[in-house]
């Protein structure tokens, strides 16, 4: 059996605008800001790992450092920089450095849900490499050690996962110094990563037990990827600037329609997507089994209309087997079925009212415009 | 293959003295006080991943509840109250309720570190109970869900001590909410949880690579079991209370030699020990390939001695068939060699070692007596 992977979100963060006026300016620059912060987070912490035994920095600890900082779009952190700035937090200067920092520590926790879901769902390859916990298992079976590679490969992976957790604690601690602010952002920084683990679970249930209701596909985008990955995100960084509570729920409104709406268009893309642009085979999501909005309206739909057809999908969703012209062909009936139609419907429903939320609320035009493009770009990309 | 499994200590809190002037002191009901204040933390975290998800709090949450509040002896919790009360920290009013509670934070570290451990370990008994993981797929197989019910027992146990490692987080920060206080006990607190990860990486690592050598095993001796479960207590509990660094040195010094001491105790109990009394069968550790110092003593002197018992004790380790009396049969193989007494050698010099470190530091009477009996209990238990 297999699960859902985690969004390894492709959304780019705006390009660098020409009215940059300062070069300490970071709006359009937070992704690579993100990764010299985590740069010089991991030499520190390398460093004291190497003290507690140097096997554990040089194998644990490089690899967790090589994973996170070799890939990703950082569209967490990106999200609470533009949380920060909708709230009025500065561009630059020390208090806008401040905000970068702790907004890089929401890339460690995605490094945990990566890396550990890939172990759940046996995923071999993330980001064009293999798997962690993949990476872990050759090097043993390379060394001819004692036990089970792939036993060996997935403890270490936790092991690296559960590092990553410990580690964004820790930076955020170390970075939030402030009594206040700290007091702030507890919130959030509580929820999304309750939140984190909620979504996986119950992205792993729904497969379980074969969920096919409309109902649970949503819930389980709501909780894994909007509340985690875009709403609580911008919550943290409004916190941390210290939005007001009308500021903050417009932002959590935009995170949570925004963040379906882009997960709606990633299960889209799962079928209809072209892999050249994906970078990813169609039908993986029916593969493992996942139960996205798409197949759950199609399923309805079917069943209201012609049994052979609901049989059809029933028998092509966990089927490990099936072949991309299998997908094709199930890709072609959910299209009939109108499911197609439906799910971009609901996208650009969503999409409409988050950008009313952030149209009406008290922010500056360059946010409102950063969070416009962010909109657009997770919704209506073909890759 | 299997992993050491971690050690469930099985060492009480002193017993109530006779001397209590005040029914809020605490200095004789740890334990009990730790589990109070668990009991409490989860009524309201489950209330409120209830809010997230009803499931999330009914099945994840209630069966890491279940597990956290069902058994342990609190040791951690119970090291880190005696590092505050050794440097001056008081036995009750506010001050000692949040040393307490910041304490009890400890013990969510230990269900993490348990229930992935077993994931790890394929450990399918703990506590005398199912281990989370097995739990977990048998509700799945008794349900008949799709998918592999061992893949999904262990996929939601890894999410379980995720959770429970995160909570952790949350708690100290709840509880702990002075600024300086706060800063005091970072450093502890970063190192233990770095260090229950490294530990569990070393003992793994020396698994796989059937490392023999004596100073491997002290090595993983000195990380997983002293410095994770003893010495960082200590030293938090102290940090609680703002101990000078002498102070800090000496329960370090004596949290490192006395859980050391108690590592190799416990080692000497899994071939040696009655099963009626430590509650487990003898061998466990042989079964699971465990890089014990006992082993790796017993593994030089028969190199030096006999290549038919060297070849004997390496046939022994990692061989999941060996019978009760194939291990006894190992165990007069080790006496013979005289590793035996060489490891009952070093338990008592290290718990020598650890008291006079305690003898010479400038605590209180009752705290240097509490930190004795810990010690004696840990070392001389034969169960």
């Amino acid at each position: 059996m297999s699960a859902t992977r985690r969004n390894d979100f492709d959304v780019a963060s705006p390009a660098p605008s020409a009215s940059l006026t300062s070069s300490a300016e970071l709006d359009g620059h937070v992704p690579g800001a993100v990764t010299h912060v985590l740069s010089d987070y991991f030499a520190a912490r390398r460093s004291a790992a190497s003290e507690i035994d140097p096997h554990f920095s040089e194998e644990v600890v490089a690899r967790l450092e090589h994973f996170t900082l070799g890939g990703g779009k950082r569209m967490r952190p990106v999200f609470a920089w533009w949380g920060w700035r909708a709230a009025g937090g500065s561009g630059s200067g020390q208090a806008a450095t401040t905000a970068l920092r702790a907004a890089s520590a929401l890339e460690l926790i995605q490094a945990c849900a990566l890396i550990q879901d890939d172990v759940m769902d046996g995923s071999v390859l993330r980001r064009g490499q293999p798997a962690i916990h993949v990476a872990f298992a050759e090097a043993h079976r390379r060394n001819g050690w004692a036990g089970s590679p792939e036993r060996y490969g997935e403890s270490l992976a936790i092991l690296a996962g559960d590092l990553a957790l410990i580690w964004a604690d820790d930076m955020l601690a170390e970075v939030v110094d402030d009594p206040a602010t700290r007091a702030r952002v507890r919130a959030p920084w509580r929820a999304m990563r309750t939140e984190m683990i909620a979504g996986q679970f119950l992205d792993l249930r729904a497969q379980a037990r074969r969920d096919a209701s409309e109902r649970t596909a949503l819930r389980v985008d709501a909780v894994k990827t909007a509340a985690y990955s875009v709403e609580r995100p911008l919550h943290f960084g409004a916190a941390l600037a210290g939005a007001d509570e009308e500021l903050v729920a417009a932002l959590r409104g935009y995170g949570a329609e925004v963040g379906t709406a882009f997960q709606l268009r990633d299960d889209l893309l799962g079928i209809y997507g072209d892999p050249a642009r994906t970078g990813k085979p169609i039908g993986d999501d029916l593969r493992e089994g996942k139960r996205t909005l798409l197949l759950a309206i199609g399923l309805r739909r079917a069943e209201e209309r012609d049994s052979s057809a609901a049989e059809a999908l029933r028998a092509a969703v966990g089927d490990a087997e099936l072949t991309d012209d299998d997908v094709r062909v199930v890709g072609k009936l959910l299209d009939e079925l109108g499911a197609r139609e439906a799910v971009e419907r609901q996208v650009r429903e969503l999409l409409d009212s988050g950008l009313q939320r952030i149209g009406k609320a008290p922010i500056k035009a360059t946010a409102r415009e950063a969070l416009r493009t962010l909109a657009l770009e997770a919704t209506s990309r073909s890759g």
